[in-house]
């Protein structure tokens, strides 16, 4: 039976990043919604509110996978937010979640990320961000990074 | 600041229900989507799959919590499906991602997310179900229960 | 190969529970202890702590699963602290690593932990608690509840 | 109040390691024994196991938490074995538990471990490992590296 499921990709990186990283993710939140794909993110500040942004300006759908216990405890761009109240443990679900990842800055947090989605198998690009293996796809631009996202989907699903 | 966050109500209940609830379960999702809110569940069949078969033929979006670690292992009615890979921990978050639940008949399974819902005290309506308590609000029909869901969100929000 | 896994008895309950159930959950410590099992709990206070201080009065080795990210924060009597970070999810693993359940009293949380057990089918023993299925053993003392709980192991394991 | 916590030294490495990583985690099991201290791991072969057997050698206690739902699907010489059914979340249990934790080899599992005790700021001893921060301290023997870890608990607790 064919399912309807919508194609997912993520956005992980800093809650406190720099401002260089800001640009990027709302660029590559818009790039996203452009392509008529859903954003799914961790649903906090930082990385994660600034690709948020950018996908609901070009009317995209947004997805929170929420570290707390409140459903209100997001950045004001999400749609559709997902209380785990399990604190870091989330990052497995925010991983597992995505049909492909893009990963941009970020410290230790996003590091775990990077190796769950390595472990998972599940295409990760990334954008100035931890380089622990060459199965992270380098890309140099946040469109560029949203079309190797969109080339490395499994259309066996 | 304004969320966006869209106002979700869950339907909790069996894998492996009787024709009755089936049906129960479809209309209840119908009336989720009619009335323009956004329908989360387990992702699974029996009761979710009803439900969610009900939202989509209304236009509905449905989100699927899912407990397995495959995206593509839900009902093929889910839009956006949450991959917890965690069992039945993952009736924590179904719970705790809803602005009001409707439980309908129901094992086990069910009455921990009865339970969790009751602890969190997030509205909780019941069709044919676990009757552990008062708070359960006990509705006749799929359309008295879900207006007993839109009348008990909580608009602080 | 032979397991050197030793069998653990889990004892739940309220963190605020009545003098009466901190009489019971004490003892239920103390006769865990005598037996030579190894108590779980969900390591915080009522309940959990008298059957922990029970357990560690007779010389018992006491496991606690906490909620909460500190190490420390569990009752004096836990030996290992094992920490979640995940809430009310925690009650999943409570049950699960178990050999047998001994409920004593209890409210919402508690009842989750029983549906979880059932649903798992984990042998459960009620001590005056929640009456929702007749998969619930019913003891009428703390010995005959641990009694009870140790003729229930699995000894296929 | 004082508490009755036992110090926990956690190891992390892979499940299928090399022949070198078997017998430096085995020696680093007989370490953390012979100095008093109870090993965790997340309870299954390769490093798990080897650091397992090593302590059990000395007389000492082994926690393993596991991925899978069955108390009895984890290496032999797991004394107390805590049941997730979490998969890879279980990896943030395995670390949050520990006052210190060894990292020995290992693959993206142990990073994404390696990372999450970086973010937590538990402290972390490595011996052949990823070399992704300077706060990953580096040892050049199992004695070494289990003395590290003694040193740098937290004796606030």
């Amino acid at each position: 039976m064919t399912l309807n499921r919508k194609k997912v990709i993520g956005v992980i990186g800093a809650g406190d990043p720099g401002a260089e990283d800001i640009k990027i993710a709302e660029a590559v939140g818009e790039e996203i919604a452009s392509n008529g794909y859903t954003l799914l993110c961790g649903g906090m500040g930082g990385v994660m509110e600034a690709a948020s942004r950018g996908s609901k300006s070009k009317g995209g759908f947004c997805i929170g996978i929420l570290p707390g216990s409140s459903k209100d405890d997001c950045n004001p761009y999400i749609d559709f937010s997902i209380v785990t109240a399990m604190g870091h443990a989330r990052n497995v679900i925010v991983v597992g979640s995505c049909d492909a990842i893009i990963a941009i800055g970020g410290s230790f947090g996003t590091l775990s990320e990077i190796a769950f989605a390595l472990r998972l198998e599940i295409p990760i690009i990334g954008l100035n961000t931890w380089d622990v293996s060459t199965d992270i796809k380098k890309a140099e631009t946040p469109k560029e990074a949203v079309h190797m996202a969109i080339s490395l989907f499994d259309y066996r699903n």
